[in-house]
């Protein structure tokens, strides 16, 4: 289940509306007017990720492995995905995840292990490049602030947290060269970037078919929601 | 009274000593080596305003009338400065502030009303495009940063807080394209800017005379301290 809307007779503002390609499958380019555009242009708009970047990716759901293929795209170096669920670990591999980080199983403070891990070469202060907040939680989007590089990281909250929830850190964070950001559908340009993702997925470049875990008619709307809840599945797509 | 360290026998790193033009004089350029930088450095290399641009700085010091002068060098079109302190209005516009807010005769809440002042023309949502915190009040901070334009307003963090003290917002806040940054000695390369700000001086792109509201000997250095914390200096020199 994503964010589209459908009715018989839809009412649209003409800047949401964006002409696509006949060749491209609705059933499954469908899921680019949400979650696809959102994590691929995160990366690409908002966070102007560089190749050879590190990157860490909280919550492996819809947005998160979406995230996960943006940094594929560009040519990521080290692309870390943090989860509670170990069975994400799989997912986050099939579009380009390197690593794998479940908090459950680290010993000690998240945030010092993931800037252990981004340790490279000459550089022995670690930290990374870009990270991306996908889980909507306000004590992670602070980790994500906190494990990326001081003096260029850069650290971007795309989930959406529960009403009245407020993100905290010390300053001493951001005086020390860190950049919080936040993004919603990714800073795409619907019109122009809705169909450019479109001839990704055509071309290949991007991956869509195996996050859409089901197909349901509309009959069946209600267990796309059981689905989501459970945690079962990535996205449903009704048709009808 | 500043941030520099003196004694007969300094031992400094290389990298922090920058050999500047003969002619001009120490007691008033030793001020480049702290507040005009960092105030000036906040605008060209971290926020990187543009001609044009709207901006609000918080905290009329040493630091946020550097600011002002970097606002004012790089072409913003409208300059708001806030501060307690109704005196300071005249030192802004020294610098270059086009408007002056003193909080405490705003009736009703702060971001609305600097929102109000920086709809212009056709935009009428508001906010300013950059904003300065120069005070080192986390609820400042805060204040910086809500009020800076949805969509692209950048926020620096220039001001040091308390230890242990945290910024706070929503997250809402930078999911609409607001930017939190902050900044130590305003990204400068003091080799490289440093020079280049001596010359800027010395050229009248920028002035220093004026915020050096006292010169002392060694033997005054306590007083130096006395005027700082009545608030009655800009910055003293001590010389020797």
């Amino acid at each position: 289940m994503g964010c589209s809307t459908f009715s018989n007779f839809p009412v649209l503002p003409e800047i949401a509306v964006a002409k696509v390609r006949k060749d491209a499958p609705f059933d499954k380019i469908c899921y680019i007017g949400c979650g696809v555009t959102t994590g691929v242009g995160a990366v690409i708009n908002t966070a102007k990720v560089e190749p050879g970047a590190t990157a860490v990716v909280f919550g492996l759901g819809g947005i998160g492995l979406n995230v996960i293929q943006g940094l594929r795209l560009v040519g990521a170096d080290m692309i870390i995905g943090v989860d509670l669920n170990n069975s994400k670990k799989e997912w986050g591999e099939k579009f380009g995840m390197t690593h794998f980080v479940n908090p459950k199983e680290v010993g000690g403070d998240l945030v010092a292990h993931l800037v252990n891990m981004t340790k490279r070469g000459a550089d022995q202060i670690g930290g990374a490049d870009y990270t991306f907040d996908c889980t909507g939680n306000v004590e992670v989007m602070r980790t994500a602030l906190e494990c990326s590089h001081r003096g260029w990281g850069q650290s971007i909250i795309i989930g959406v947290a529960g009403a009245g929830q407020e993100i905290k850190t010390r300053p001493f964070q951001l005086v020390t060269g860190r950049v919080w950001k936040g993004t919603a559908f990714g800073g795409a340009r619907g019109r122009t970037d809705v169909p450019r993702i479109v001839d990704w997925y055509m071309d290949g470049k991007i991956q869509i078919d195996p996050m859409i875990t089901h197909t349901l008619p509309l009959a069946d709307i209600n267990k796309g929601f059981d689905l989501m809840h459970a945690g079962e599945s990535i996205r449903s797509v009704v048709v009808f």
